[in-house]
């Protein structure tokens, strides 16, 4: 359950958002919004058509304290957001000379002189206070109305975000922003959403509102992962922090060690971090995932101070001339198989002299599964100079799923290793 | 200026969409729809609040004739649009006996039981017409309500997708759709938009509108690539096709093999079919792009077929135990260099006995540049039997763009050699 003390809607204009661009305004503002404590509460768009910009306004208009709108400020016939908002809010458009001359000024700069479409640009609402434009030619104009804020905002990000840092989001913070919000994710990998869902009940369904406190949960499967988020908005500071901490601890009272990393972290960030702690490195031999393990893990920058190599042996001659696999354990069990992963693995390790080894082999498909070794069937070893560790999994998905189900999984099961 | 036949809105529901994830969603469902000739005119966007939900379900219905509510049918507590459509419809939730059993039986093929959260999913607005989820357990639901139809979609777009492609797609071209549209993207790497645009210019700006047909073209540059897009609209079908032919034969004639293949191709699909057609197989050695090339190339199915390993070294000691690099050539020129390059890609052709291979040595950063050797210098060597072809390139951008724009470089040099 979200609560919003202060209702903040984003109206975005552009016939090209309902066809084939993607709109990353949205998250850009959300996360500036949420910086000062503030958050989204709905985001409509529609095309450049007067009459469909008229009915969504009046409808923001019912409910928000600040409508923030973004694009039809540009200078073509298509850009309508100034008439329709003048027409809405019955307020006339007045033409500023002061405003007129900047954007003379700044086609002057590149020795052009003004289109005469560009004096659209200069007419502001009535009662509006404009907003300098330092890298375009629309202005942005933040107008009171009736106890509201409505803002209207140039479409280009990088016009619009300027604008959002130097202006609005001071503006906001002034007016609103007297509550504070502390909040984290936990990552979870190798359950289905259900399940942590169930086990994080006893937590999200305890009391923790008070007059003053406000929490919210959120539970999201992405990418073959699963995010617990937890947020607590409030007045006071330090009871703010006092629940959001109490609800971290009782969340990894109840998931341990089978949360991976928090916030920014990554799984193979958090690898990295504790590979880095031992001052231990660590070699991989892919067959399936292809390479995904090994891209993964130098994604992470100084990941060189810790991985010395990686063999995708997409091949059983590669396996034999580079792993030291055996061709009788290829012809008796077969490449997808525990005892080719466990022979890969202590291959490398031996191979490469490093503290550890992860070995990956399976059928990531679309063919090639029998009834004894089926579609995303995947065999995984790890190794260390003391001790080898080998299991198998049934993965479900297209191939680019298994390959990353996979990935994850041989980097999840390292991590355990690693923090016994 | 839009002109609507029929008004189709886009409901999404979570509230991660106003916090910090991108919605794709929402051009992946227009694109869908202006290939059946229709579009989308508004989509909003709310968090999972009830009170958020059940406004902004009231407002789209008032003007819609179709409404597509994507997300927050999962099964857990803050998943609330079953709930909420059947309030605001003022139609019961009907339990449904068939679908409980679908979702057990996929619990079940995982040896799983189904967690009691899951019931949740089988729940359908009276009325409903089901629609089976491939690829996860909420099923979608079409929903026949006074001249309009309300359209339950489950967030995730893997399983979003399928159901509009299966399902969704044909049922609105039955009720609407009546002009037709055929379209193409063309995909291009290593050049910028600015002098790609300048190329193309005589065939965008030429005249190809008649009264019956309508063309559209755009350009977007998007992960290190360009697509250059064209579709044509109306409502006779051998003039459309042959409009759009046209255009295409036009833009080959300027483009030429800088066009490195064209709608679903990728890079490695596209090397993956030149090598499967001269029947020879590729291995690679990798150093900055750290596994990244291996993945791509193997994420296309069949690669088994062509491609036979790859060595990611990420140390100088394996750049010699596994490639054969020369002690005297790392200290000599270092790792990040046209000789080390060279030897790289000498060493695994050979000891690997491939027709091709690829080396990349480079400096992915984020430090580790020096005056000589800055960020962002990369080598690459493509040799083949006959041959060996080594050149550098300087990249912008962070880490992980570096990694990308190095692996994308290095199999359009070898796509060129392939097709040379």
């Amino acid at each position: 359950m979200t609560y919003h003390t202060c209702r903040i809607e984003l109206l975005c204009l552009g016939t090209e958002l309902l066809k084939d661009k993607v709109n990353t305004n949205i998250v850009a503002i959300a996360e500036r919004l949420q910086s000062l404590g503030l958050s989204l509460t709905q985001t409509n768009t529609v095309g450049d058509c007067s009459a469909d910009i008229e009915r969504a306004l009046k409808q923001s208009l019912q409910q928000a304290d600040v409508l923030l709108i973004c694009g039809g400020l540009g200078p073509t016939f298509d850009d309508l957001t100034r008439e329709c908002v003048s027409k809405i809010l019955k307020r006339p458009l007045m033409f500023s000379k002061k405003i007129v001359l900047e954007i003379r000024k700044k086609f002057g700069s590149r020795n052009v002189p003004m289109p005469i479409e560009n004096e659209r640009q200069a007419y502001l609402i009535q009662g509006a206070i404009p907003i300098l434009n330092r890298f375009g030619t629309a202005p942005g104009q933040i107008i009171p109305y009736k106890n509201k804020s409505i803002i209207l905002l140039p479409g280009p990000p990088s016009e619009l975000i300027p604008m959002m840092d130097r202006i609005v989001c001071p503006y906001l913070k002034k007016k609103f922003s007297r509550t504070l919000t502390r909040s984290f994710v936990l990552h979870i990998f190798g359950y289905p959403e259900s399940e942590i869902d169930e086990r994080i009940e006893p937590v999200v369904k305890k009391n923790w509102d008070t007059k003053d406190i406000k929490t919210t949960f959120g539970i999201l499967a992405h990418r073959s992962m699963i995010d617990v988020k937890a947020s607590v908005e409030g007045k006071n500071k330090l009871k703010v922090e006092r629940t959001i901490s109490r609800i971290k601890k009782e969340l990894y009272d109840i998931l341990g060690n089978d949360i991976f990393g928090q916030n920014e972290e990554t799984m193979e960030s958090v690898v990295g971090n504790l590979l880095t702690k031992r001052k231990e490195n660590l070699s991989v031999a892919e067959s399936c995932t292809g390479g995904l393990i090994a891209d993964k893990i130098t994604n992470v920058p100084g990941s060189s101070n810790y991985f010395k190599e990686g063999i995708v042996s997409y091949s059983n001659e590669s396996k034999i001339r580079l792993l030291g696999v055996r061709h009788e354990t290829l012809k008796q069990y077969g490449a997808v198989s525990e005892q080719t992963a466990e022979e890969m693995a202590k291959g490398i390790l031996k191979k490469s002299n490093s503290d550890w080894a992860i070995s990956v082999t399976g059928i990531a498909g679309p063919s090639g599964g029998t009834k004894e070794k089926p579609l995303g069937l995947v065999y995984f070893s790890i190794a260390s100079k003391k001790n080898i560790f080998t299991c198998s999994k049934k993965f479900y998905g297209s191939r680019l799923e298994i390959k990353e189900r996979s990935a994850l999984m041989a980097l999840d099961l390292l991590r355990r290793k690693l923090s016994e």
